[in-house]
This record gives structure tokens, sequence and C-alpha cells, in this order.
């Protein structure tokens, strides 16, 4: 088969690693970056995309949300975690199943793939249903399910059982774009018997692993009740830490902590918005990032932010570590840039494929549209304009492994007005349901 | 003349003040709110919307921002104030003049339009030319002149004087759009004498006030060594408020400092990004709103933002004041909705002209397309969708004072790309004369 070609003209890039100066030209050949020079010839290439007035940038990763849980935005908001959870986000899980995960999991997936997302990280159940919609979305996903056992054997064979067939069913399909992780849930809900057998697989099988770490004060004050050790010193004590596991949150974090997360190369992955909206904390980022720990950014599920928008996500980081520091200088665009990419494909295990634009790596990329009246002037620092002026909206262009998702704000892949009427009509069940 | 009337149908209307059930017809005749009722007939009527998908609320107030600064749009960031201010933005606005302010205010004005937002209250220089750019846009504005004396009194009467005559050519123009305030630029950089001669020229002609007030620590350490008294200690010392003064920023206040606001009915402008990414402080803004003050929202200028959305400046604002008292039960969505509209228009003494959609108030209302991925599903609660998920873009059309500014998210009074041009050519101009 002849190889497929997209060159993309005139692009100004905006990248986390290499520094290109002045405006490119990138060639996409099949699922690969082939080459970014001055002038690349069009002749005998499939598709040429005029990028003059548009930035050039990585796919941004998220690196911690609950896609399907997509279908819960706005269902319940201004409550406390308890009184969220447990009386609406529980009682709507209950009653879900593959076809309304699948719904809710392709109805994000137009979201990310309109904000400029190319790669998720998930956890959440009916996992093979949210695979189904990343194989047909054409978008990148890191997919592990959420066991809890609350301490029930039987319970955590099954769990482990059911992400172990996740991995032997969904890793590395969908042309290498899936890929499988643990998902244990957190410290509070997966029993030590289910951690330390999920350390012993991971070692084994090569899986890494995703897990919620120290979300809130109750948590740190419940896992200290328990073990009589905070939640990291407690992971680290049992041997579950290692450069394999991504922590989402981590919020209540004291400087041992900082120190046993440094020592052992975990990644994290913020989640500055869901942490605000649940009045959780503000997580430590800048002093994370003065000890180089790996810090990348995740939305958590629309149901606790209320959108995927992961350019608003990281001005909101941005902000916020400014702000609580009362230091201007923290956080700033090139670093935030940084957390949205190519931090994320570290986290992910995955900074040899995406995360940057280099010959050799996914043609994973996003066109940002300079020509709207939110990005001018558009001659000081580019970083700047996509995370302070920016959100997903200016997105314009979404390329992933090499296949077009979104051109000119068009949907390629997926039909959005079928994906909302189900939705909808997925949403409008679960609620007869209760 | 005959009237003009449009006819909006089957719009489900978000108003902060009375709740309409169900969805609504609403008639505009000329600049007025003409009837809201089940089904008002299309024959006669000039123009027909159908807004059977959309969101119908009042156009946002942004009650606190510098339109003309939208030129200086991520020129410098991740500093700290003092050198943002001193080494980047004086600098440039020492080279200002007209024209620039013209071409700034028009860029500001096209994003204001396409984000929602249909009336600011603007403070800076050349203050008729920004009234050139609002005539132009259709757009509502309150405008006042920075003063700014540093105690020296042929500035102080130069400074009022400019004021004055921004009132006499302005005020009430525009068909009644333009209205014209005092503009005080802070108790820092305004003398006693030209705080006191502006609360005495407000009393006498009925102009309304407006002024930054405890926005960083080091203006409280400045003022207090200068005074004695912290900055609302010292205004109410000399009698300087009123419930005709709207304060922006109020970072930095004491329980003593809220009693004084309260007392005096003094209206608020919170601004939060430019407060978060200048790393300023966090105001707050729940203590206010449990003491019944009016707090509206602002944008500062999209030099410390940096953009205009209200839409995104009022997510912010909720989600900082839930996770800065860890209550996510503070500031709601709806609390939120008021603050971007019926407040705003209270804090500027306009709550019987605009703020809320009600028979016989101006026409100012915007649609939200809720066809769109990051607002479905849209069965829940109206006011959460909107502040927690949309954004600016998500607006599809914009009315303001009866006239369409934009529809479909086609603006109709102004040119865009032609004011993109302009504004670009004056950036240029402007970095060339450092």
């Amino acid at each position: 088969m002849a190889d497929n070609t997209i060159l993309i003209k005139n692009a100004l890039i905006l990248n986390p690693t290499v520094n290109y100066q002045g405006k490119k030209d990138l060639l996409i050949k099949n699922d690969l970056i082939s080459e970014i020079s001055e002038d690349i010839s069009g002749e005998n290439v499939d598709k040429i995309i005029d990028a003059s007035d548009k930035i050039l940038l990585p796919g941004f990763i998220n690196t911690h949300t609950h896609l399907s849980m997509t279908l819960f935005r706005g269902l319940a908001d201004d409550l406390s975690l308890d009184e969220w959870l447990n009386d609406n986000i529980w009682p709507m899980e209950a009653n879900l199943n593959g076809d309304y995960c699948y719904s809710g999991a392709l109805l994000g997936a137009v979201e990310l793939i309109k904000s400029g997302t190319t790669t998720f990280s998930d956890m959440y159940f009916y996992m093979e249903d949210v695979a189904k919609a990343v194989e047909e979305s054409g978008i990148r996903a890191v997919l592990s399910y959420g066991m809890i056992d609350f301490g029930d054997e039987e319970k955590r064979k099954a769990e482990i059982e059911e992400n172990m067939t996740l991995f032997k069913n969904c890793h590395d399909t969908a042309d290498g774009r899936i890929k499988v992780f643990f998902g244990p849930h957190s410290p509070y809900t997966a029993s030590e018997e289910l951690l330390k057998e999920v350390r012993k697989l991971a070692d084994e099988t090569g899986m890494k692993i995703h897990i919620h770490v120290s979300e809130t004060q109750k948590e740190i004050n419940d896992v200290s009740a328990e073990k009589g050790l905070r939640p990291f010193e407690y992971l680290d004590s049992i041997g579950f830490l290692g450069p394999d596991v991504i922590c989402a949150h981590c919020v209540w974090l004291n400087d041992d902590e900082i120190e046993i997360i440094k020592k052992n190369d975990v990644k994290i992955s913020h989640n500055p918005c869901s942490n605000m909206k649940l009045a959780s904390g503000i997580a430590p980022i800048s002093k994370l990032l003065e000890n180089d720990i790996c810090v990348s950014i995740g939305t958590d599920g629309a149901s606790s932010n209320n959108n995927l928008d992961l350019i608003e996500e990281l001005k909101t980081a941005s902000l916020l570590q400014k702000v609580s520091t009362l230091d201007p200088k923290v956080l700033t665009s090139d670093e935030a840039i940084a957390m949205g990419t190519i931090n994320g494909a570290k986290a992910l295990g995955l900074e040899d494929e995406i995360g940057s634009i280099e010959v050799g790596k996914k043609a994973d990329i996003i066109l940002i549209d300079t020509n709207n009246a939110n990005m001018i002037p558009d001659s000081s620092k580019i970083s700047s304009n996509i995370i302070y002026s920016a959100n997903g909206s200016n997105v314009d262009t979404t390329i992933c492994n090499g296949q077009i998702l979104m051109e000119n704000k068009k949907l390629t892949t997926l039909d959005e007005q079928e994906i909302y009427k189900k939705a909808r009509k997925a949403i409008e069940e679960l609620k007869a349901l209760l």
C-alpha cells in the first residue's frame, strides 16, 4: 500500500522540546512526522494544509479523566464531595451499562477532539466500551479499569481479572493507539492486598499503574487513622510506588511525601478545576516542579469540572499557583505548555512516541487559528496567547496518529449530532432509572 | 418612523430576577423588551430568530476593564506587578495616542461582543476615542478617565478638567449607550485633594465614581504608612465613599473594612483572573456576599488576564472561592450568573435599564447555543452549564439596545479582519517606538 502523506505548510511551531525558529513545513507520512524543514515540496502529497495563520503544537495530553462521566456533566454542582459522590454520582453509576459508557465516551471524545486533546488517560468501568469509542474516534488513549475491593477477597480477584482481561483484549489495539494500565482506584478504596498484587503484576507484565492519591483532607485523615501513615508514606511502605505509577490529584502533600514522590520518580496528574470545584484544596505544584518531579495535567471527569478543555485547565493551573504562592513568576506559560504535552507523554511512558513535534514521533498535532479577537496581537510570546488568552474553541485542526480528526472545526470521524442525541437519551434514561 | 421589531421564538430564558418557566417568545421593539409570553405572533415583525436550541440570557456586564489595553495582550507575562507595570506597560503607554486607543478599543469590542458582553465599564486615557469605538460597535459602556495627580496641583486640575470634558462631550450619547463616571485611579495615585474634589463634583453632577482599591499588599502597606489607615478606612475618613462608588479588585480587606463597604453601600468589581495572574491575592468574595454587599465582575485589562471572556471569569471566581474557603457550596452557578448580570447593572446604577430579562428593560440579550459538545447533557441546571462548562465561544447571538451586534457568530456592526489588521499594526508601531 502506498504511503499516506499530509503536508502542513508555513506553520509557526510551538514545541516543548526542540525550538524551531520561524515558520516551517511539516510532512506527515502515515502515522509519523517524517520531515520538518523550510520548504517541503507539495508534489505527490495526498493533502496540503495551509497553516499560515496558525500555530502548530503537539496534541494535548489529558492524563486523568473519566470520559464516560461526561454524561454526568452538570448533574450535581455546588455540593460537598460526599454529597456529590454518595447522593448523586454513585446512584447514577449503579445503573450504568456498556452502552451508556460508550455513549458518554463518544460525547467526551467529541469534546476532546474539538478542544485539541489527542491523548487521554482514563479510569472507569465498562472500559471495553470506552475502547470501542477510542477505536472509532481515532483518538489515542490509555485505559485502566477502576478497581475497588474495600478489602473483599472475592471482589479483589474479580477486579484484577477484569483489568487483566481489558489488557489482553485491548492493549496495543487500534493501530497501537490504545494502551492499558492498571487502575487501582485509591489507597482508601483498594486494599493493601490489592495494591501489592497490582505491584507484582505490573512488574511481571510491564503494565503501568494509574491511581488517585491524596485528593482530600478526609482521605489523609482516614488513611492516617487506618494505617498510621499518610497516603504516600503508606504506599511507599508497601513497595507500591515507582516510575510507572501515575497519581492523580496529589493535593495534600507534606515535604516528606514530596521527597517520597521524587525518590520513586512517581508521575503526577494535576487536576486544578476539579480540586477547586469540589473544594478539595490546592496542590503544591510549584514545589513539585522545583523538585523536578514530572507534573502533567488532567481535567478529571466532566462531572466535577465541568468540561474537558485542557487549555482552560492549564490556565487555571498557572493562575492558581501564582495566587497561592503570591509569586507571579511560577508556572509560566512555557511550563504550562510542557505540562500539557511532553510531561503528559512522560507520565504515560509514551515520551518516545508523543508529546512533542519531532521527526520520527507520531503525528499527533493540532493547529490553533490566530485570526480571532482573543488571539490578537500575536507578535509577542506564542505560549502566552495559548495558555492565558485562548481556550479549546480556538483549535481548528486536530490530527492523531497521522489521521485528521477535525479540520476547520469539522469532525471527520464522528457524527456530532448523532452522538449528542444518544448522549441526551442516555442521561434521560439513567435519570428515569433512579 | 415605524417601530423596529425582533421576535425571538422558543427560548429557554436564564434570568437572575424573574424565573420564567418553560420556553418563551420574546419581542423586542426598538431598544426595549416589549413582551415575553408563550406564543407571540410573527406577523408584521421585522425579524424572527429561532432560539429552539438556545439559552437566552441578559448580556454580560464587565464592570472593570481597560479596553484599549487589549493591544497589550501577551506583551508581558509571568512578572511581578512592579516589573509588569514599570518595565513593560508604562513605557508602552507613554507612546499611546487616540488612534492607538481607538484601535485597541475596537479590538476589545470585537472580543466582548463575540463572548456575550454587552456592557463594559472602562477606565483609561483617550476616552473620547474609546467612545467612538463604542458608538460604532453598538455596545453599551460606562467610561471614566483615569485620573492620576500624585499630589501635583496643576496635574490635578488638568485631570479633573479632562474627566469633566469627557462627561460633557460623551455622557448619554450614542442613543444613551454611553455614560460617563469619574475615574480617580486609586488611593495611592490620586491625592486626598483629588479624591475630595471628585466627591464634591460627584454630588453636584450625579456622576458616579470608578476607582481601584486594595489590589495588592503593597498598596495596603503604602497607604497605611502614609495615612496611618488602611485604604477603605482612609477613604471612609475623608468622606469619599458612598453607594455611587464602584471599587475594583478589593483583594485585601479586613473585617472592619468589609463593615465600611457595607455601611456605605459601596459596589465591588471582582477581578479574579487578574488578581491570580499578577499574584495580587484572593478577594474574600464569599464573605462580601454573606454581608449582602453588591459584588459584580470584571476582567481587568486583557494585558493582565489575558482575555475578556466573562464566562471564564465567572467560572474562575466561583472555583477560586470554593477552594480558598474549602467550601464547595459558596458562589454557586446561580450566584455567578447574578454577579455577571444584575449585580453589574446595580454596580453601575443601571439596574432599571439592564442586567435582567424583563419587559420594559433595554434589549441587551445574548443567545448561547446548547448544541455543542461542552454543553451536553443540557437537561439539568442551566446556570451550571453556562458557568462551569461553557466559555465565551458558545455565545452565538449578541443584541445590545435592540440592535443585533452578532448573529450566528457573525458580527454585523464591525469588520473583524480590518480591526485585527489595524490592531496588529498599532502594536508593531508602539513596539518600534520603545
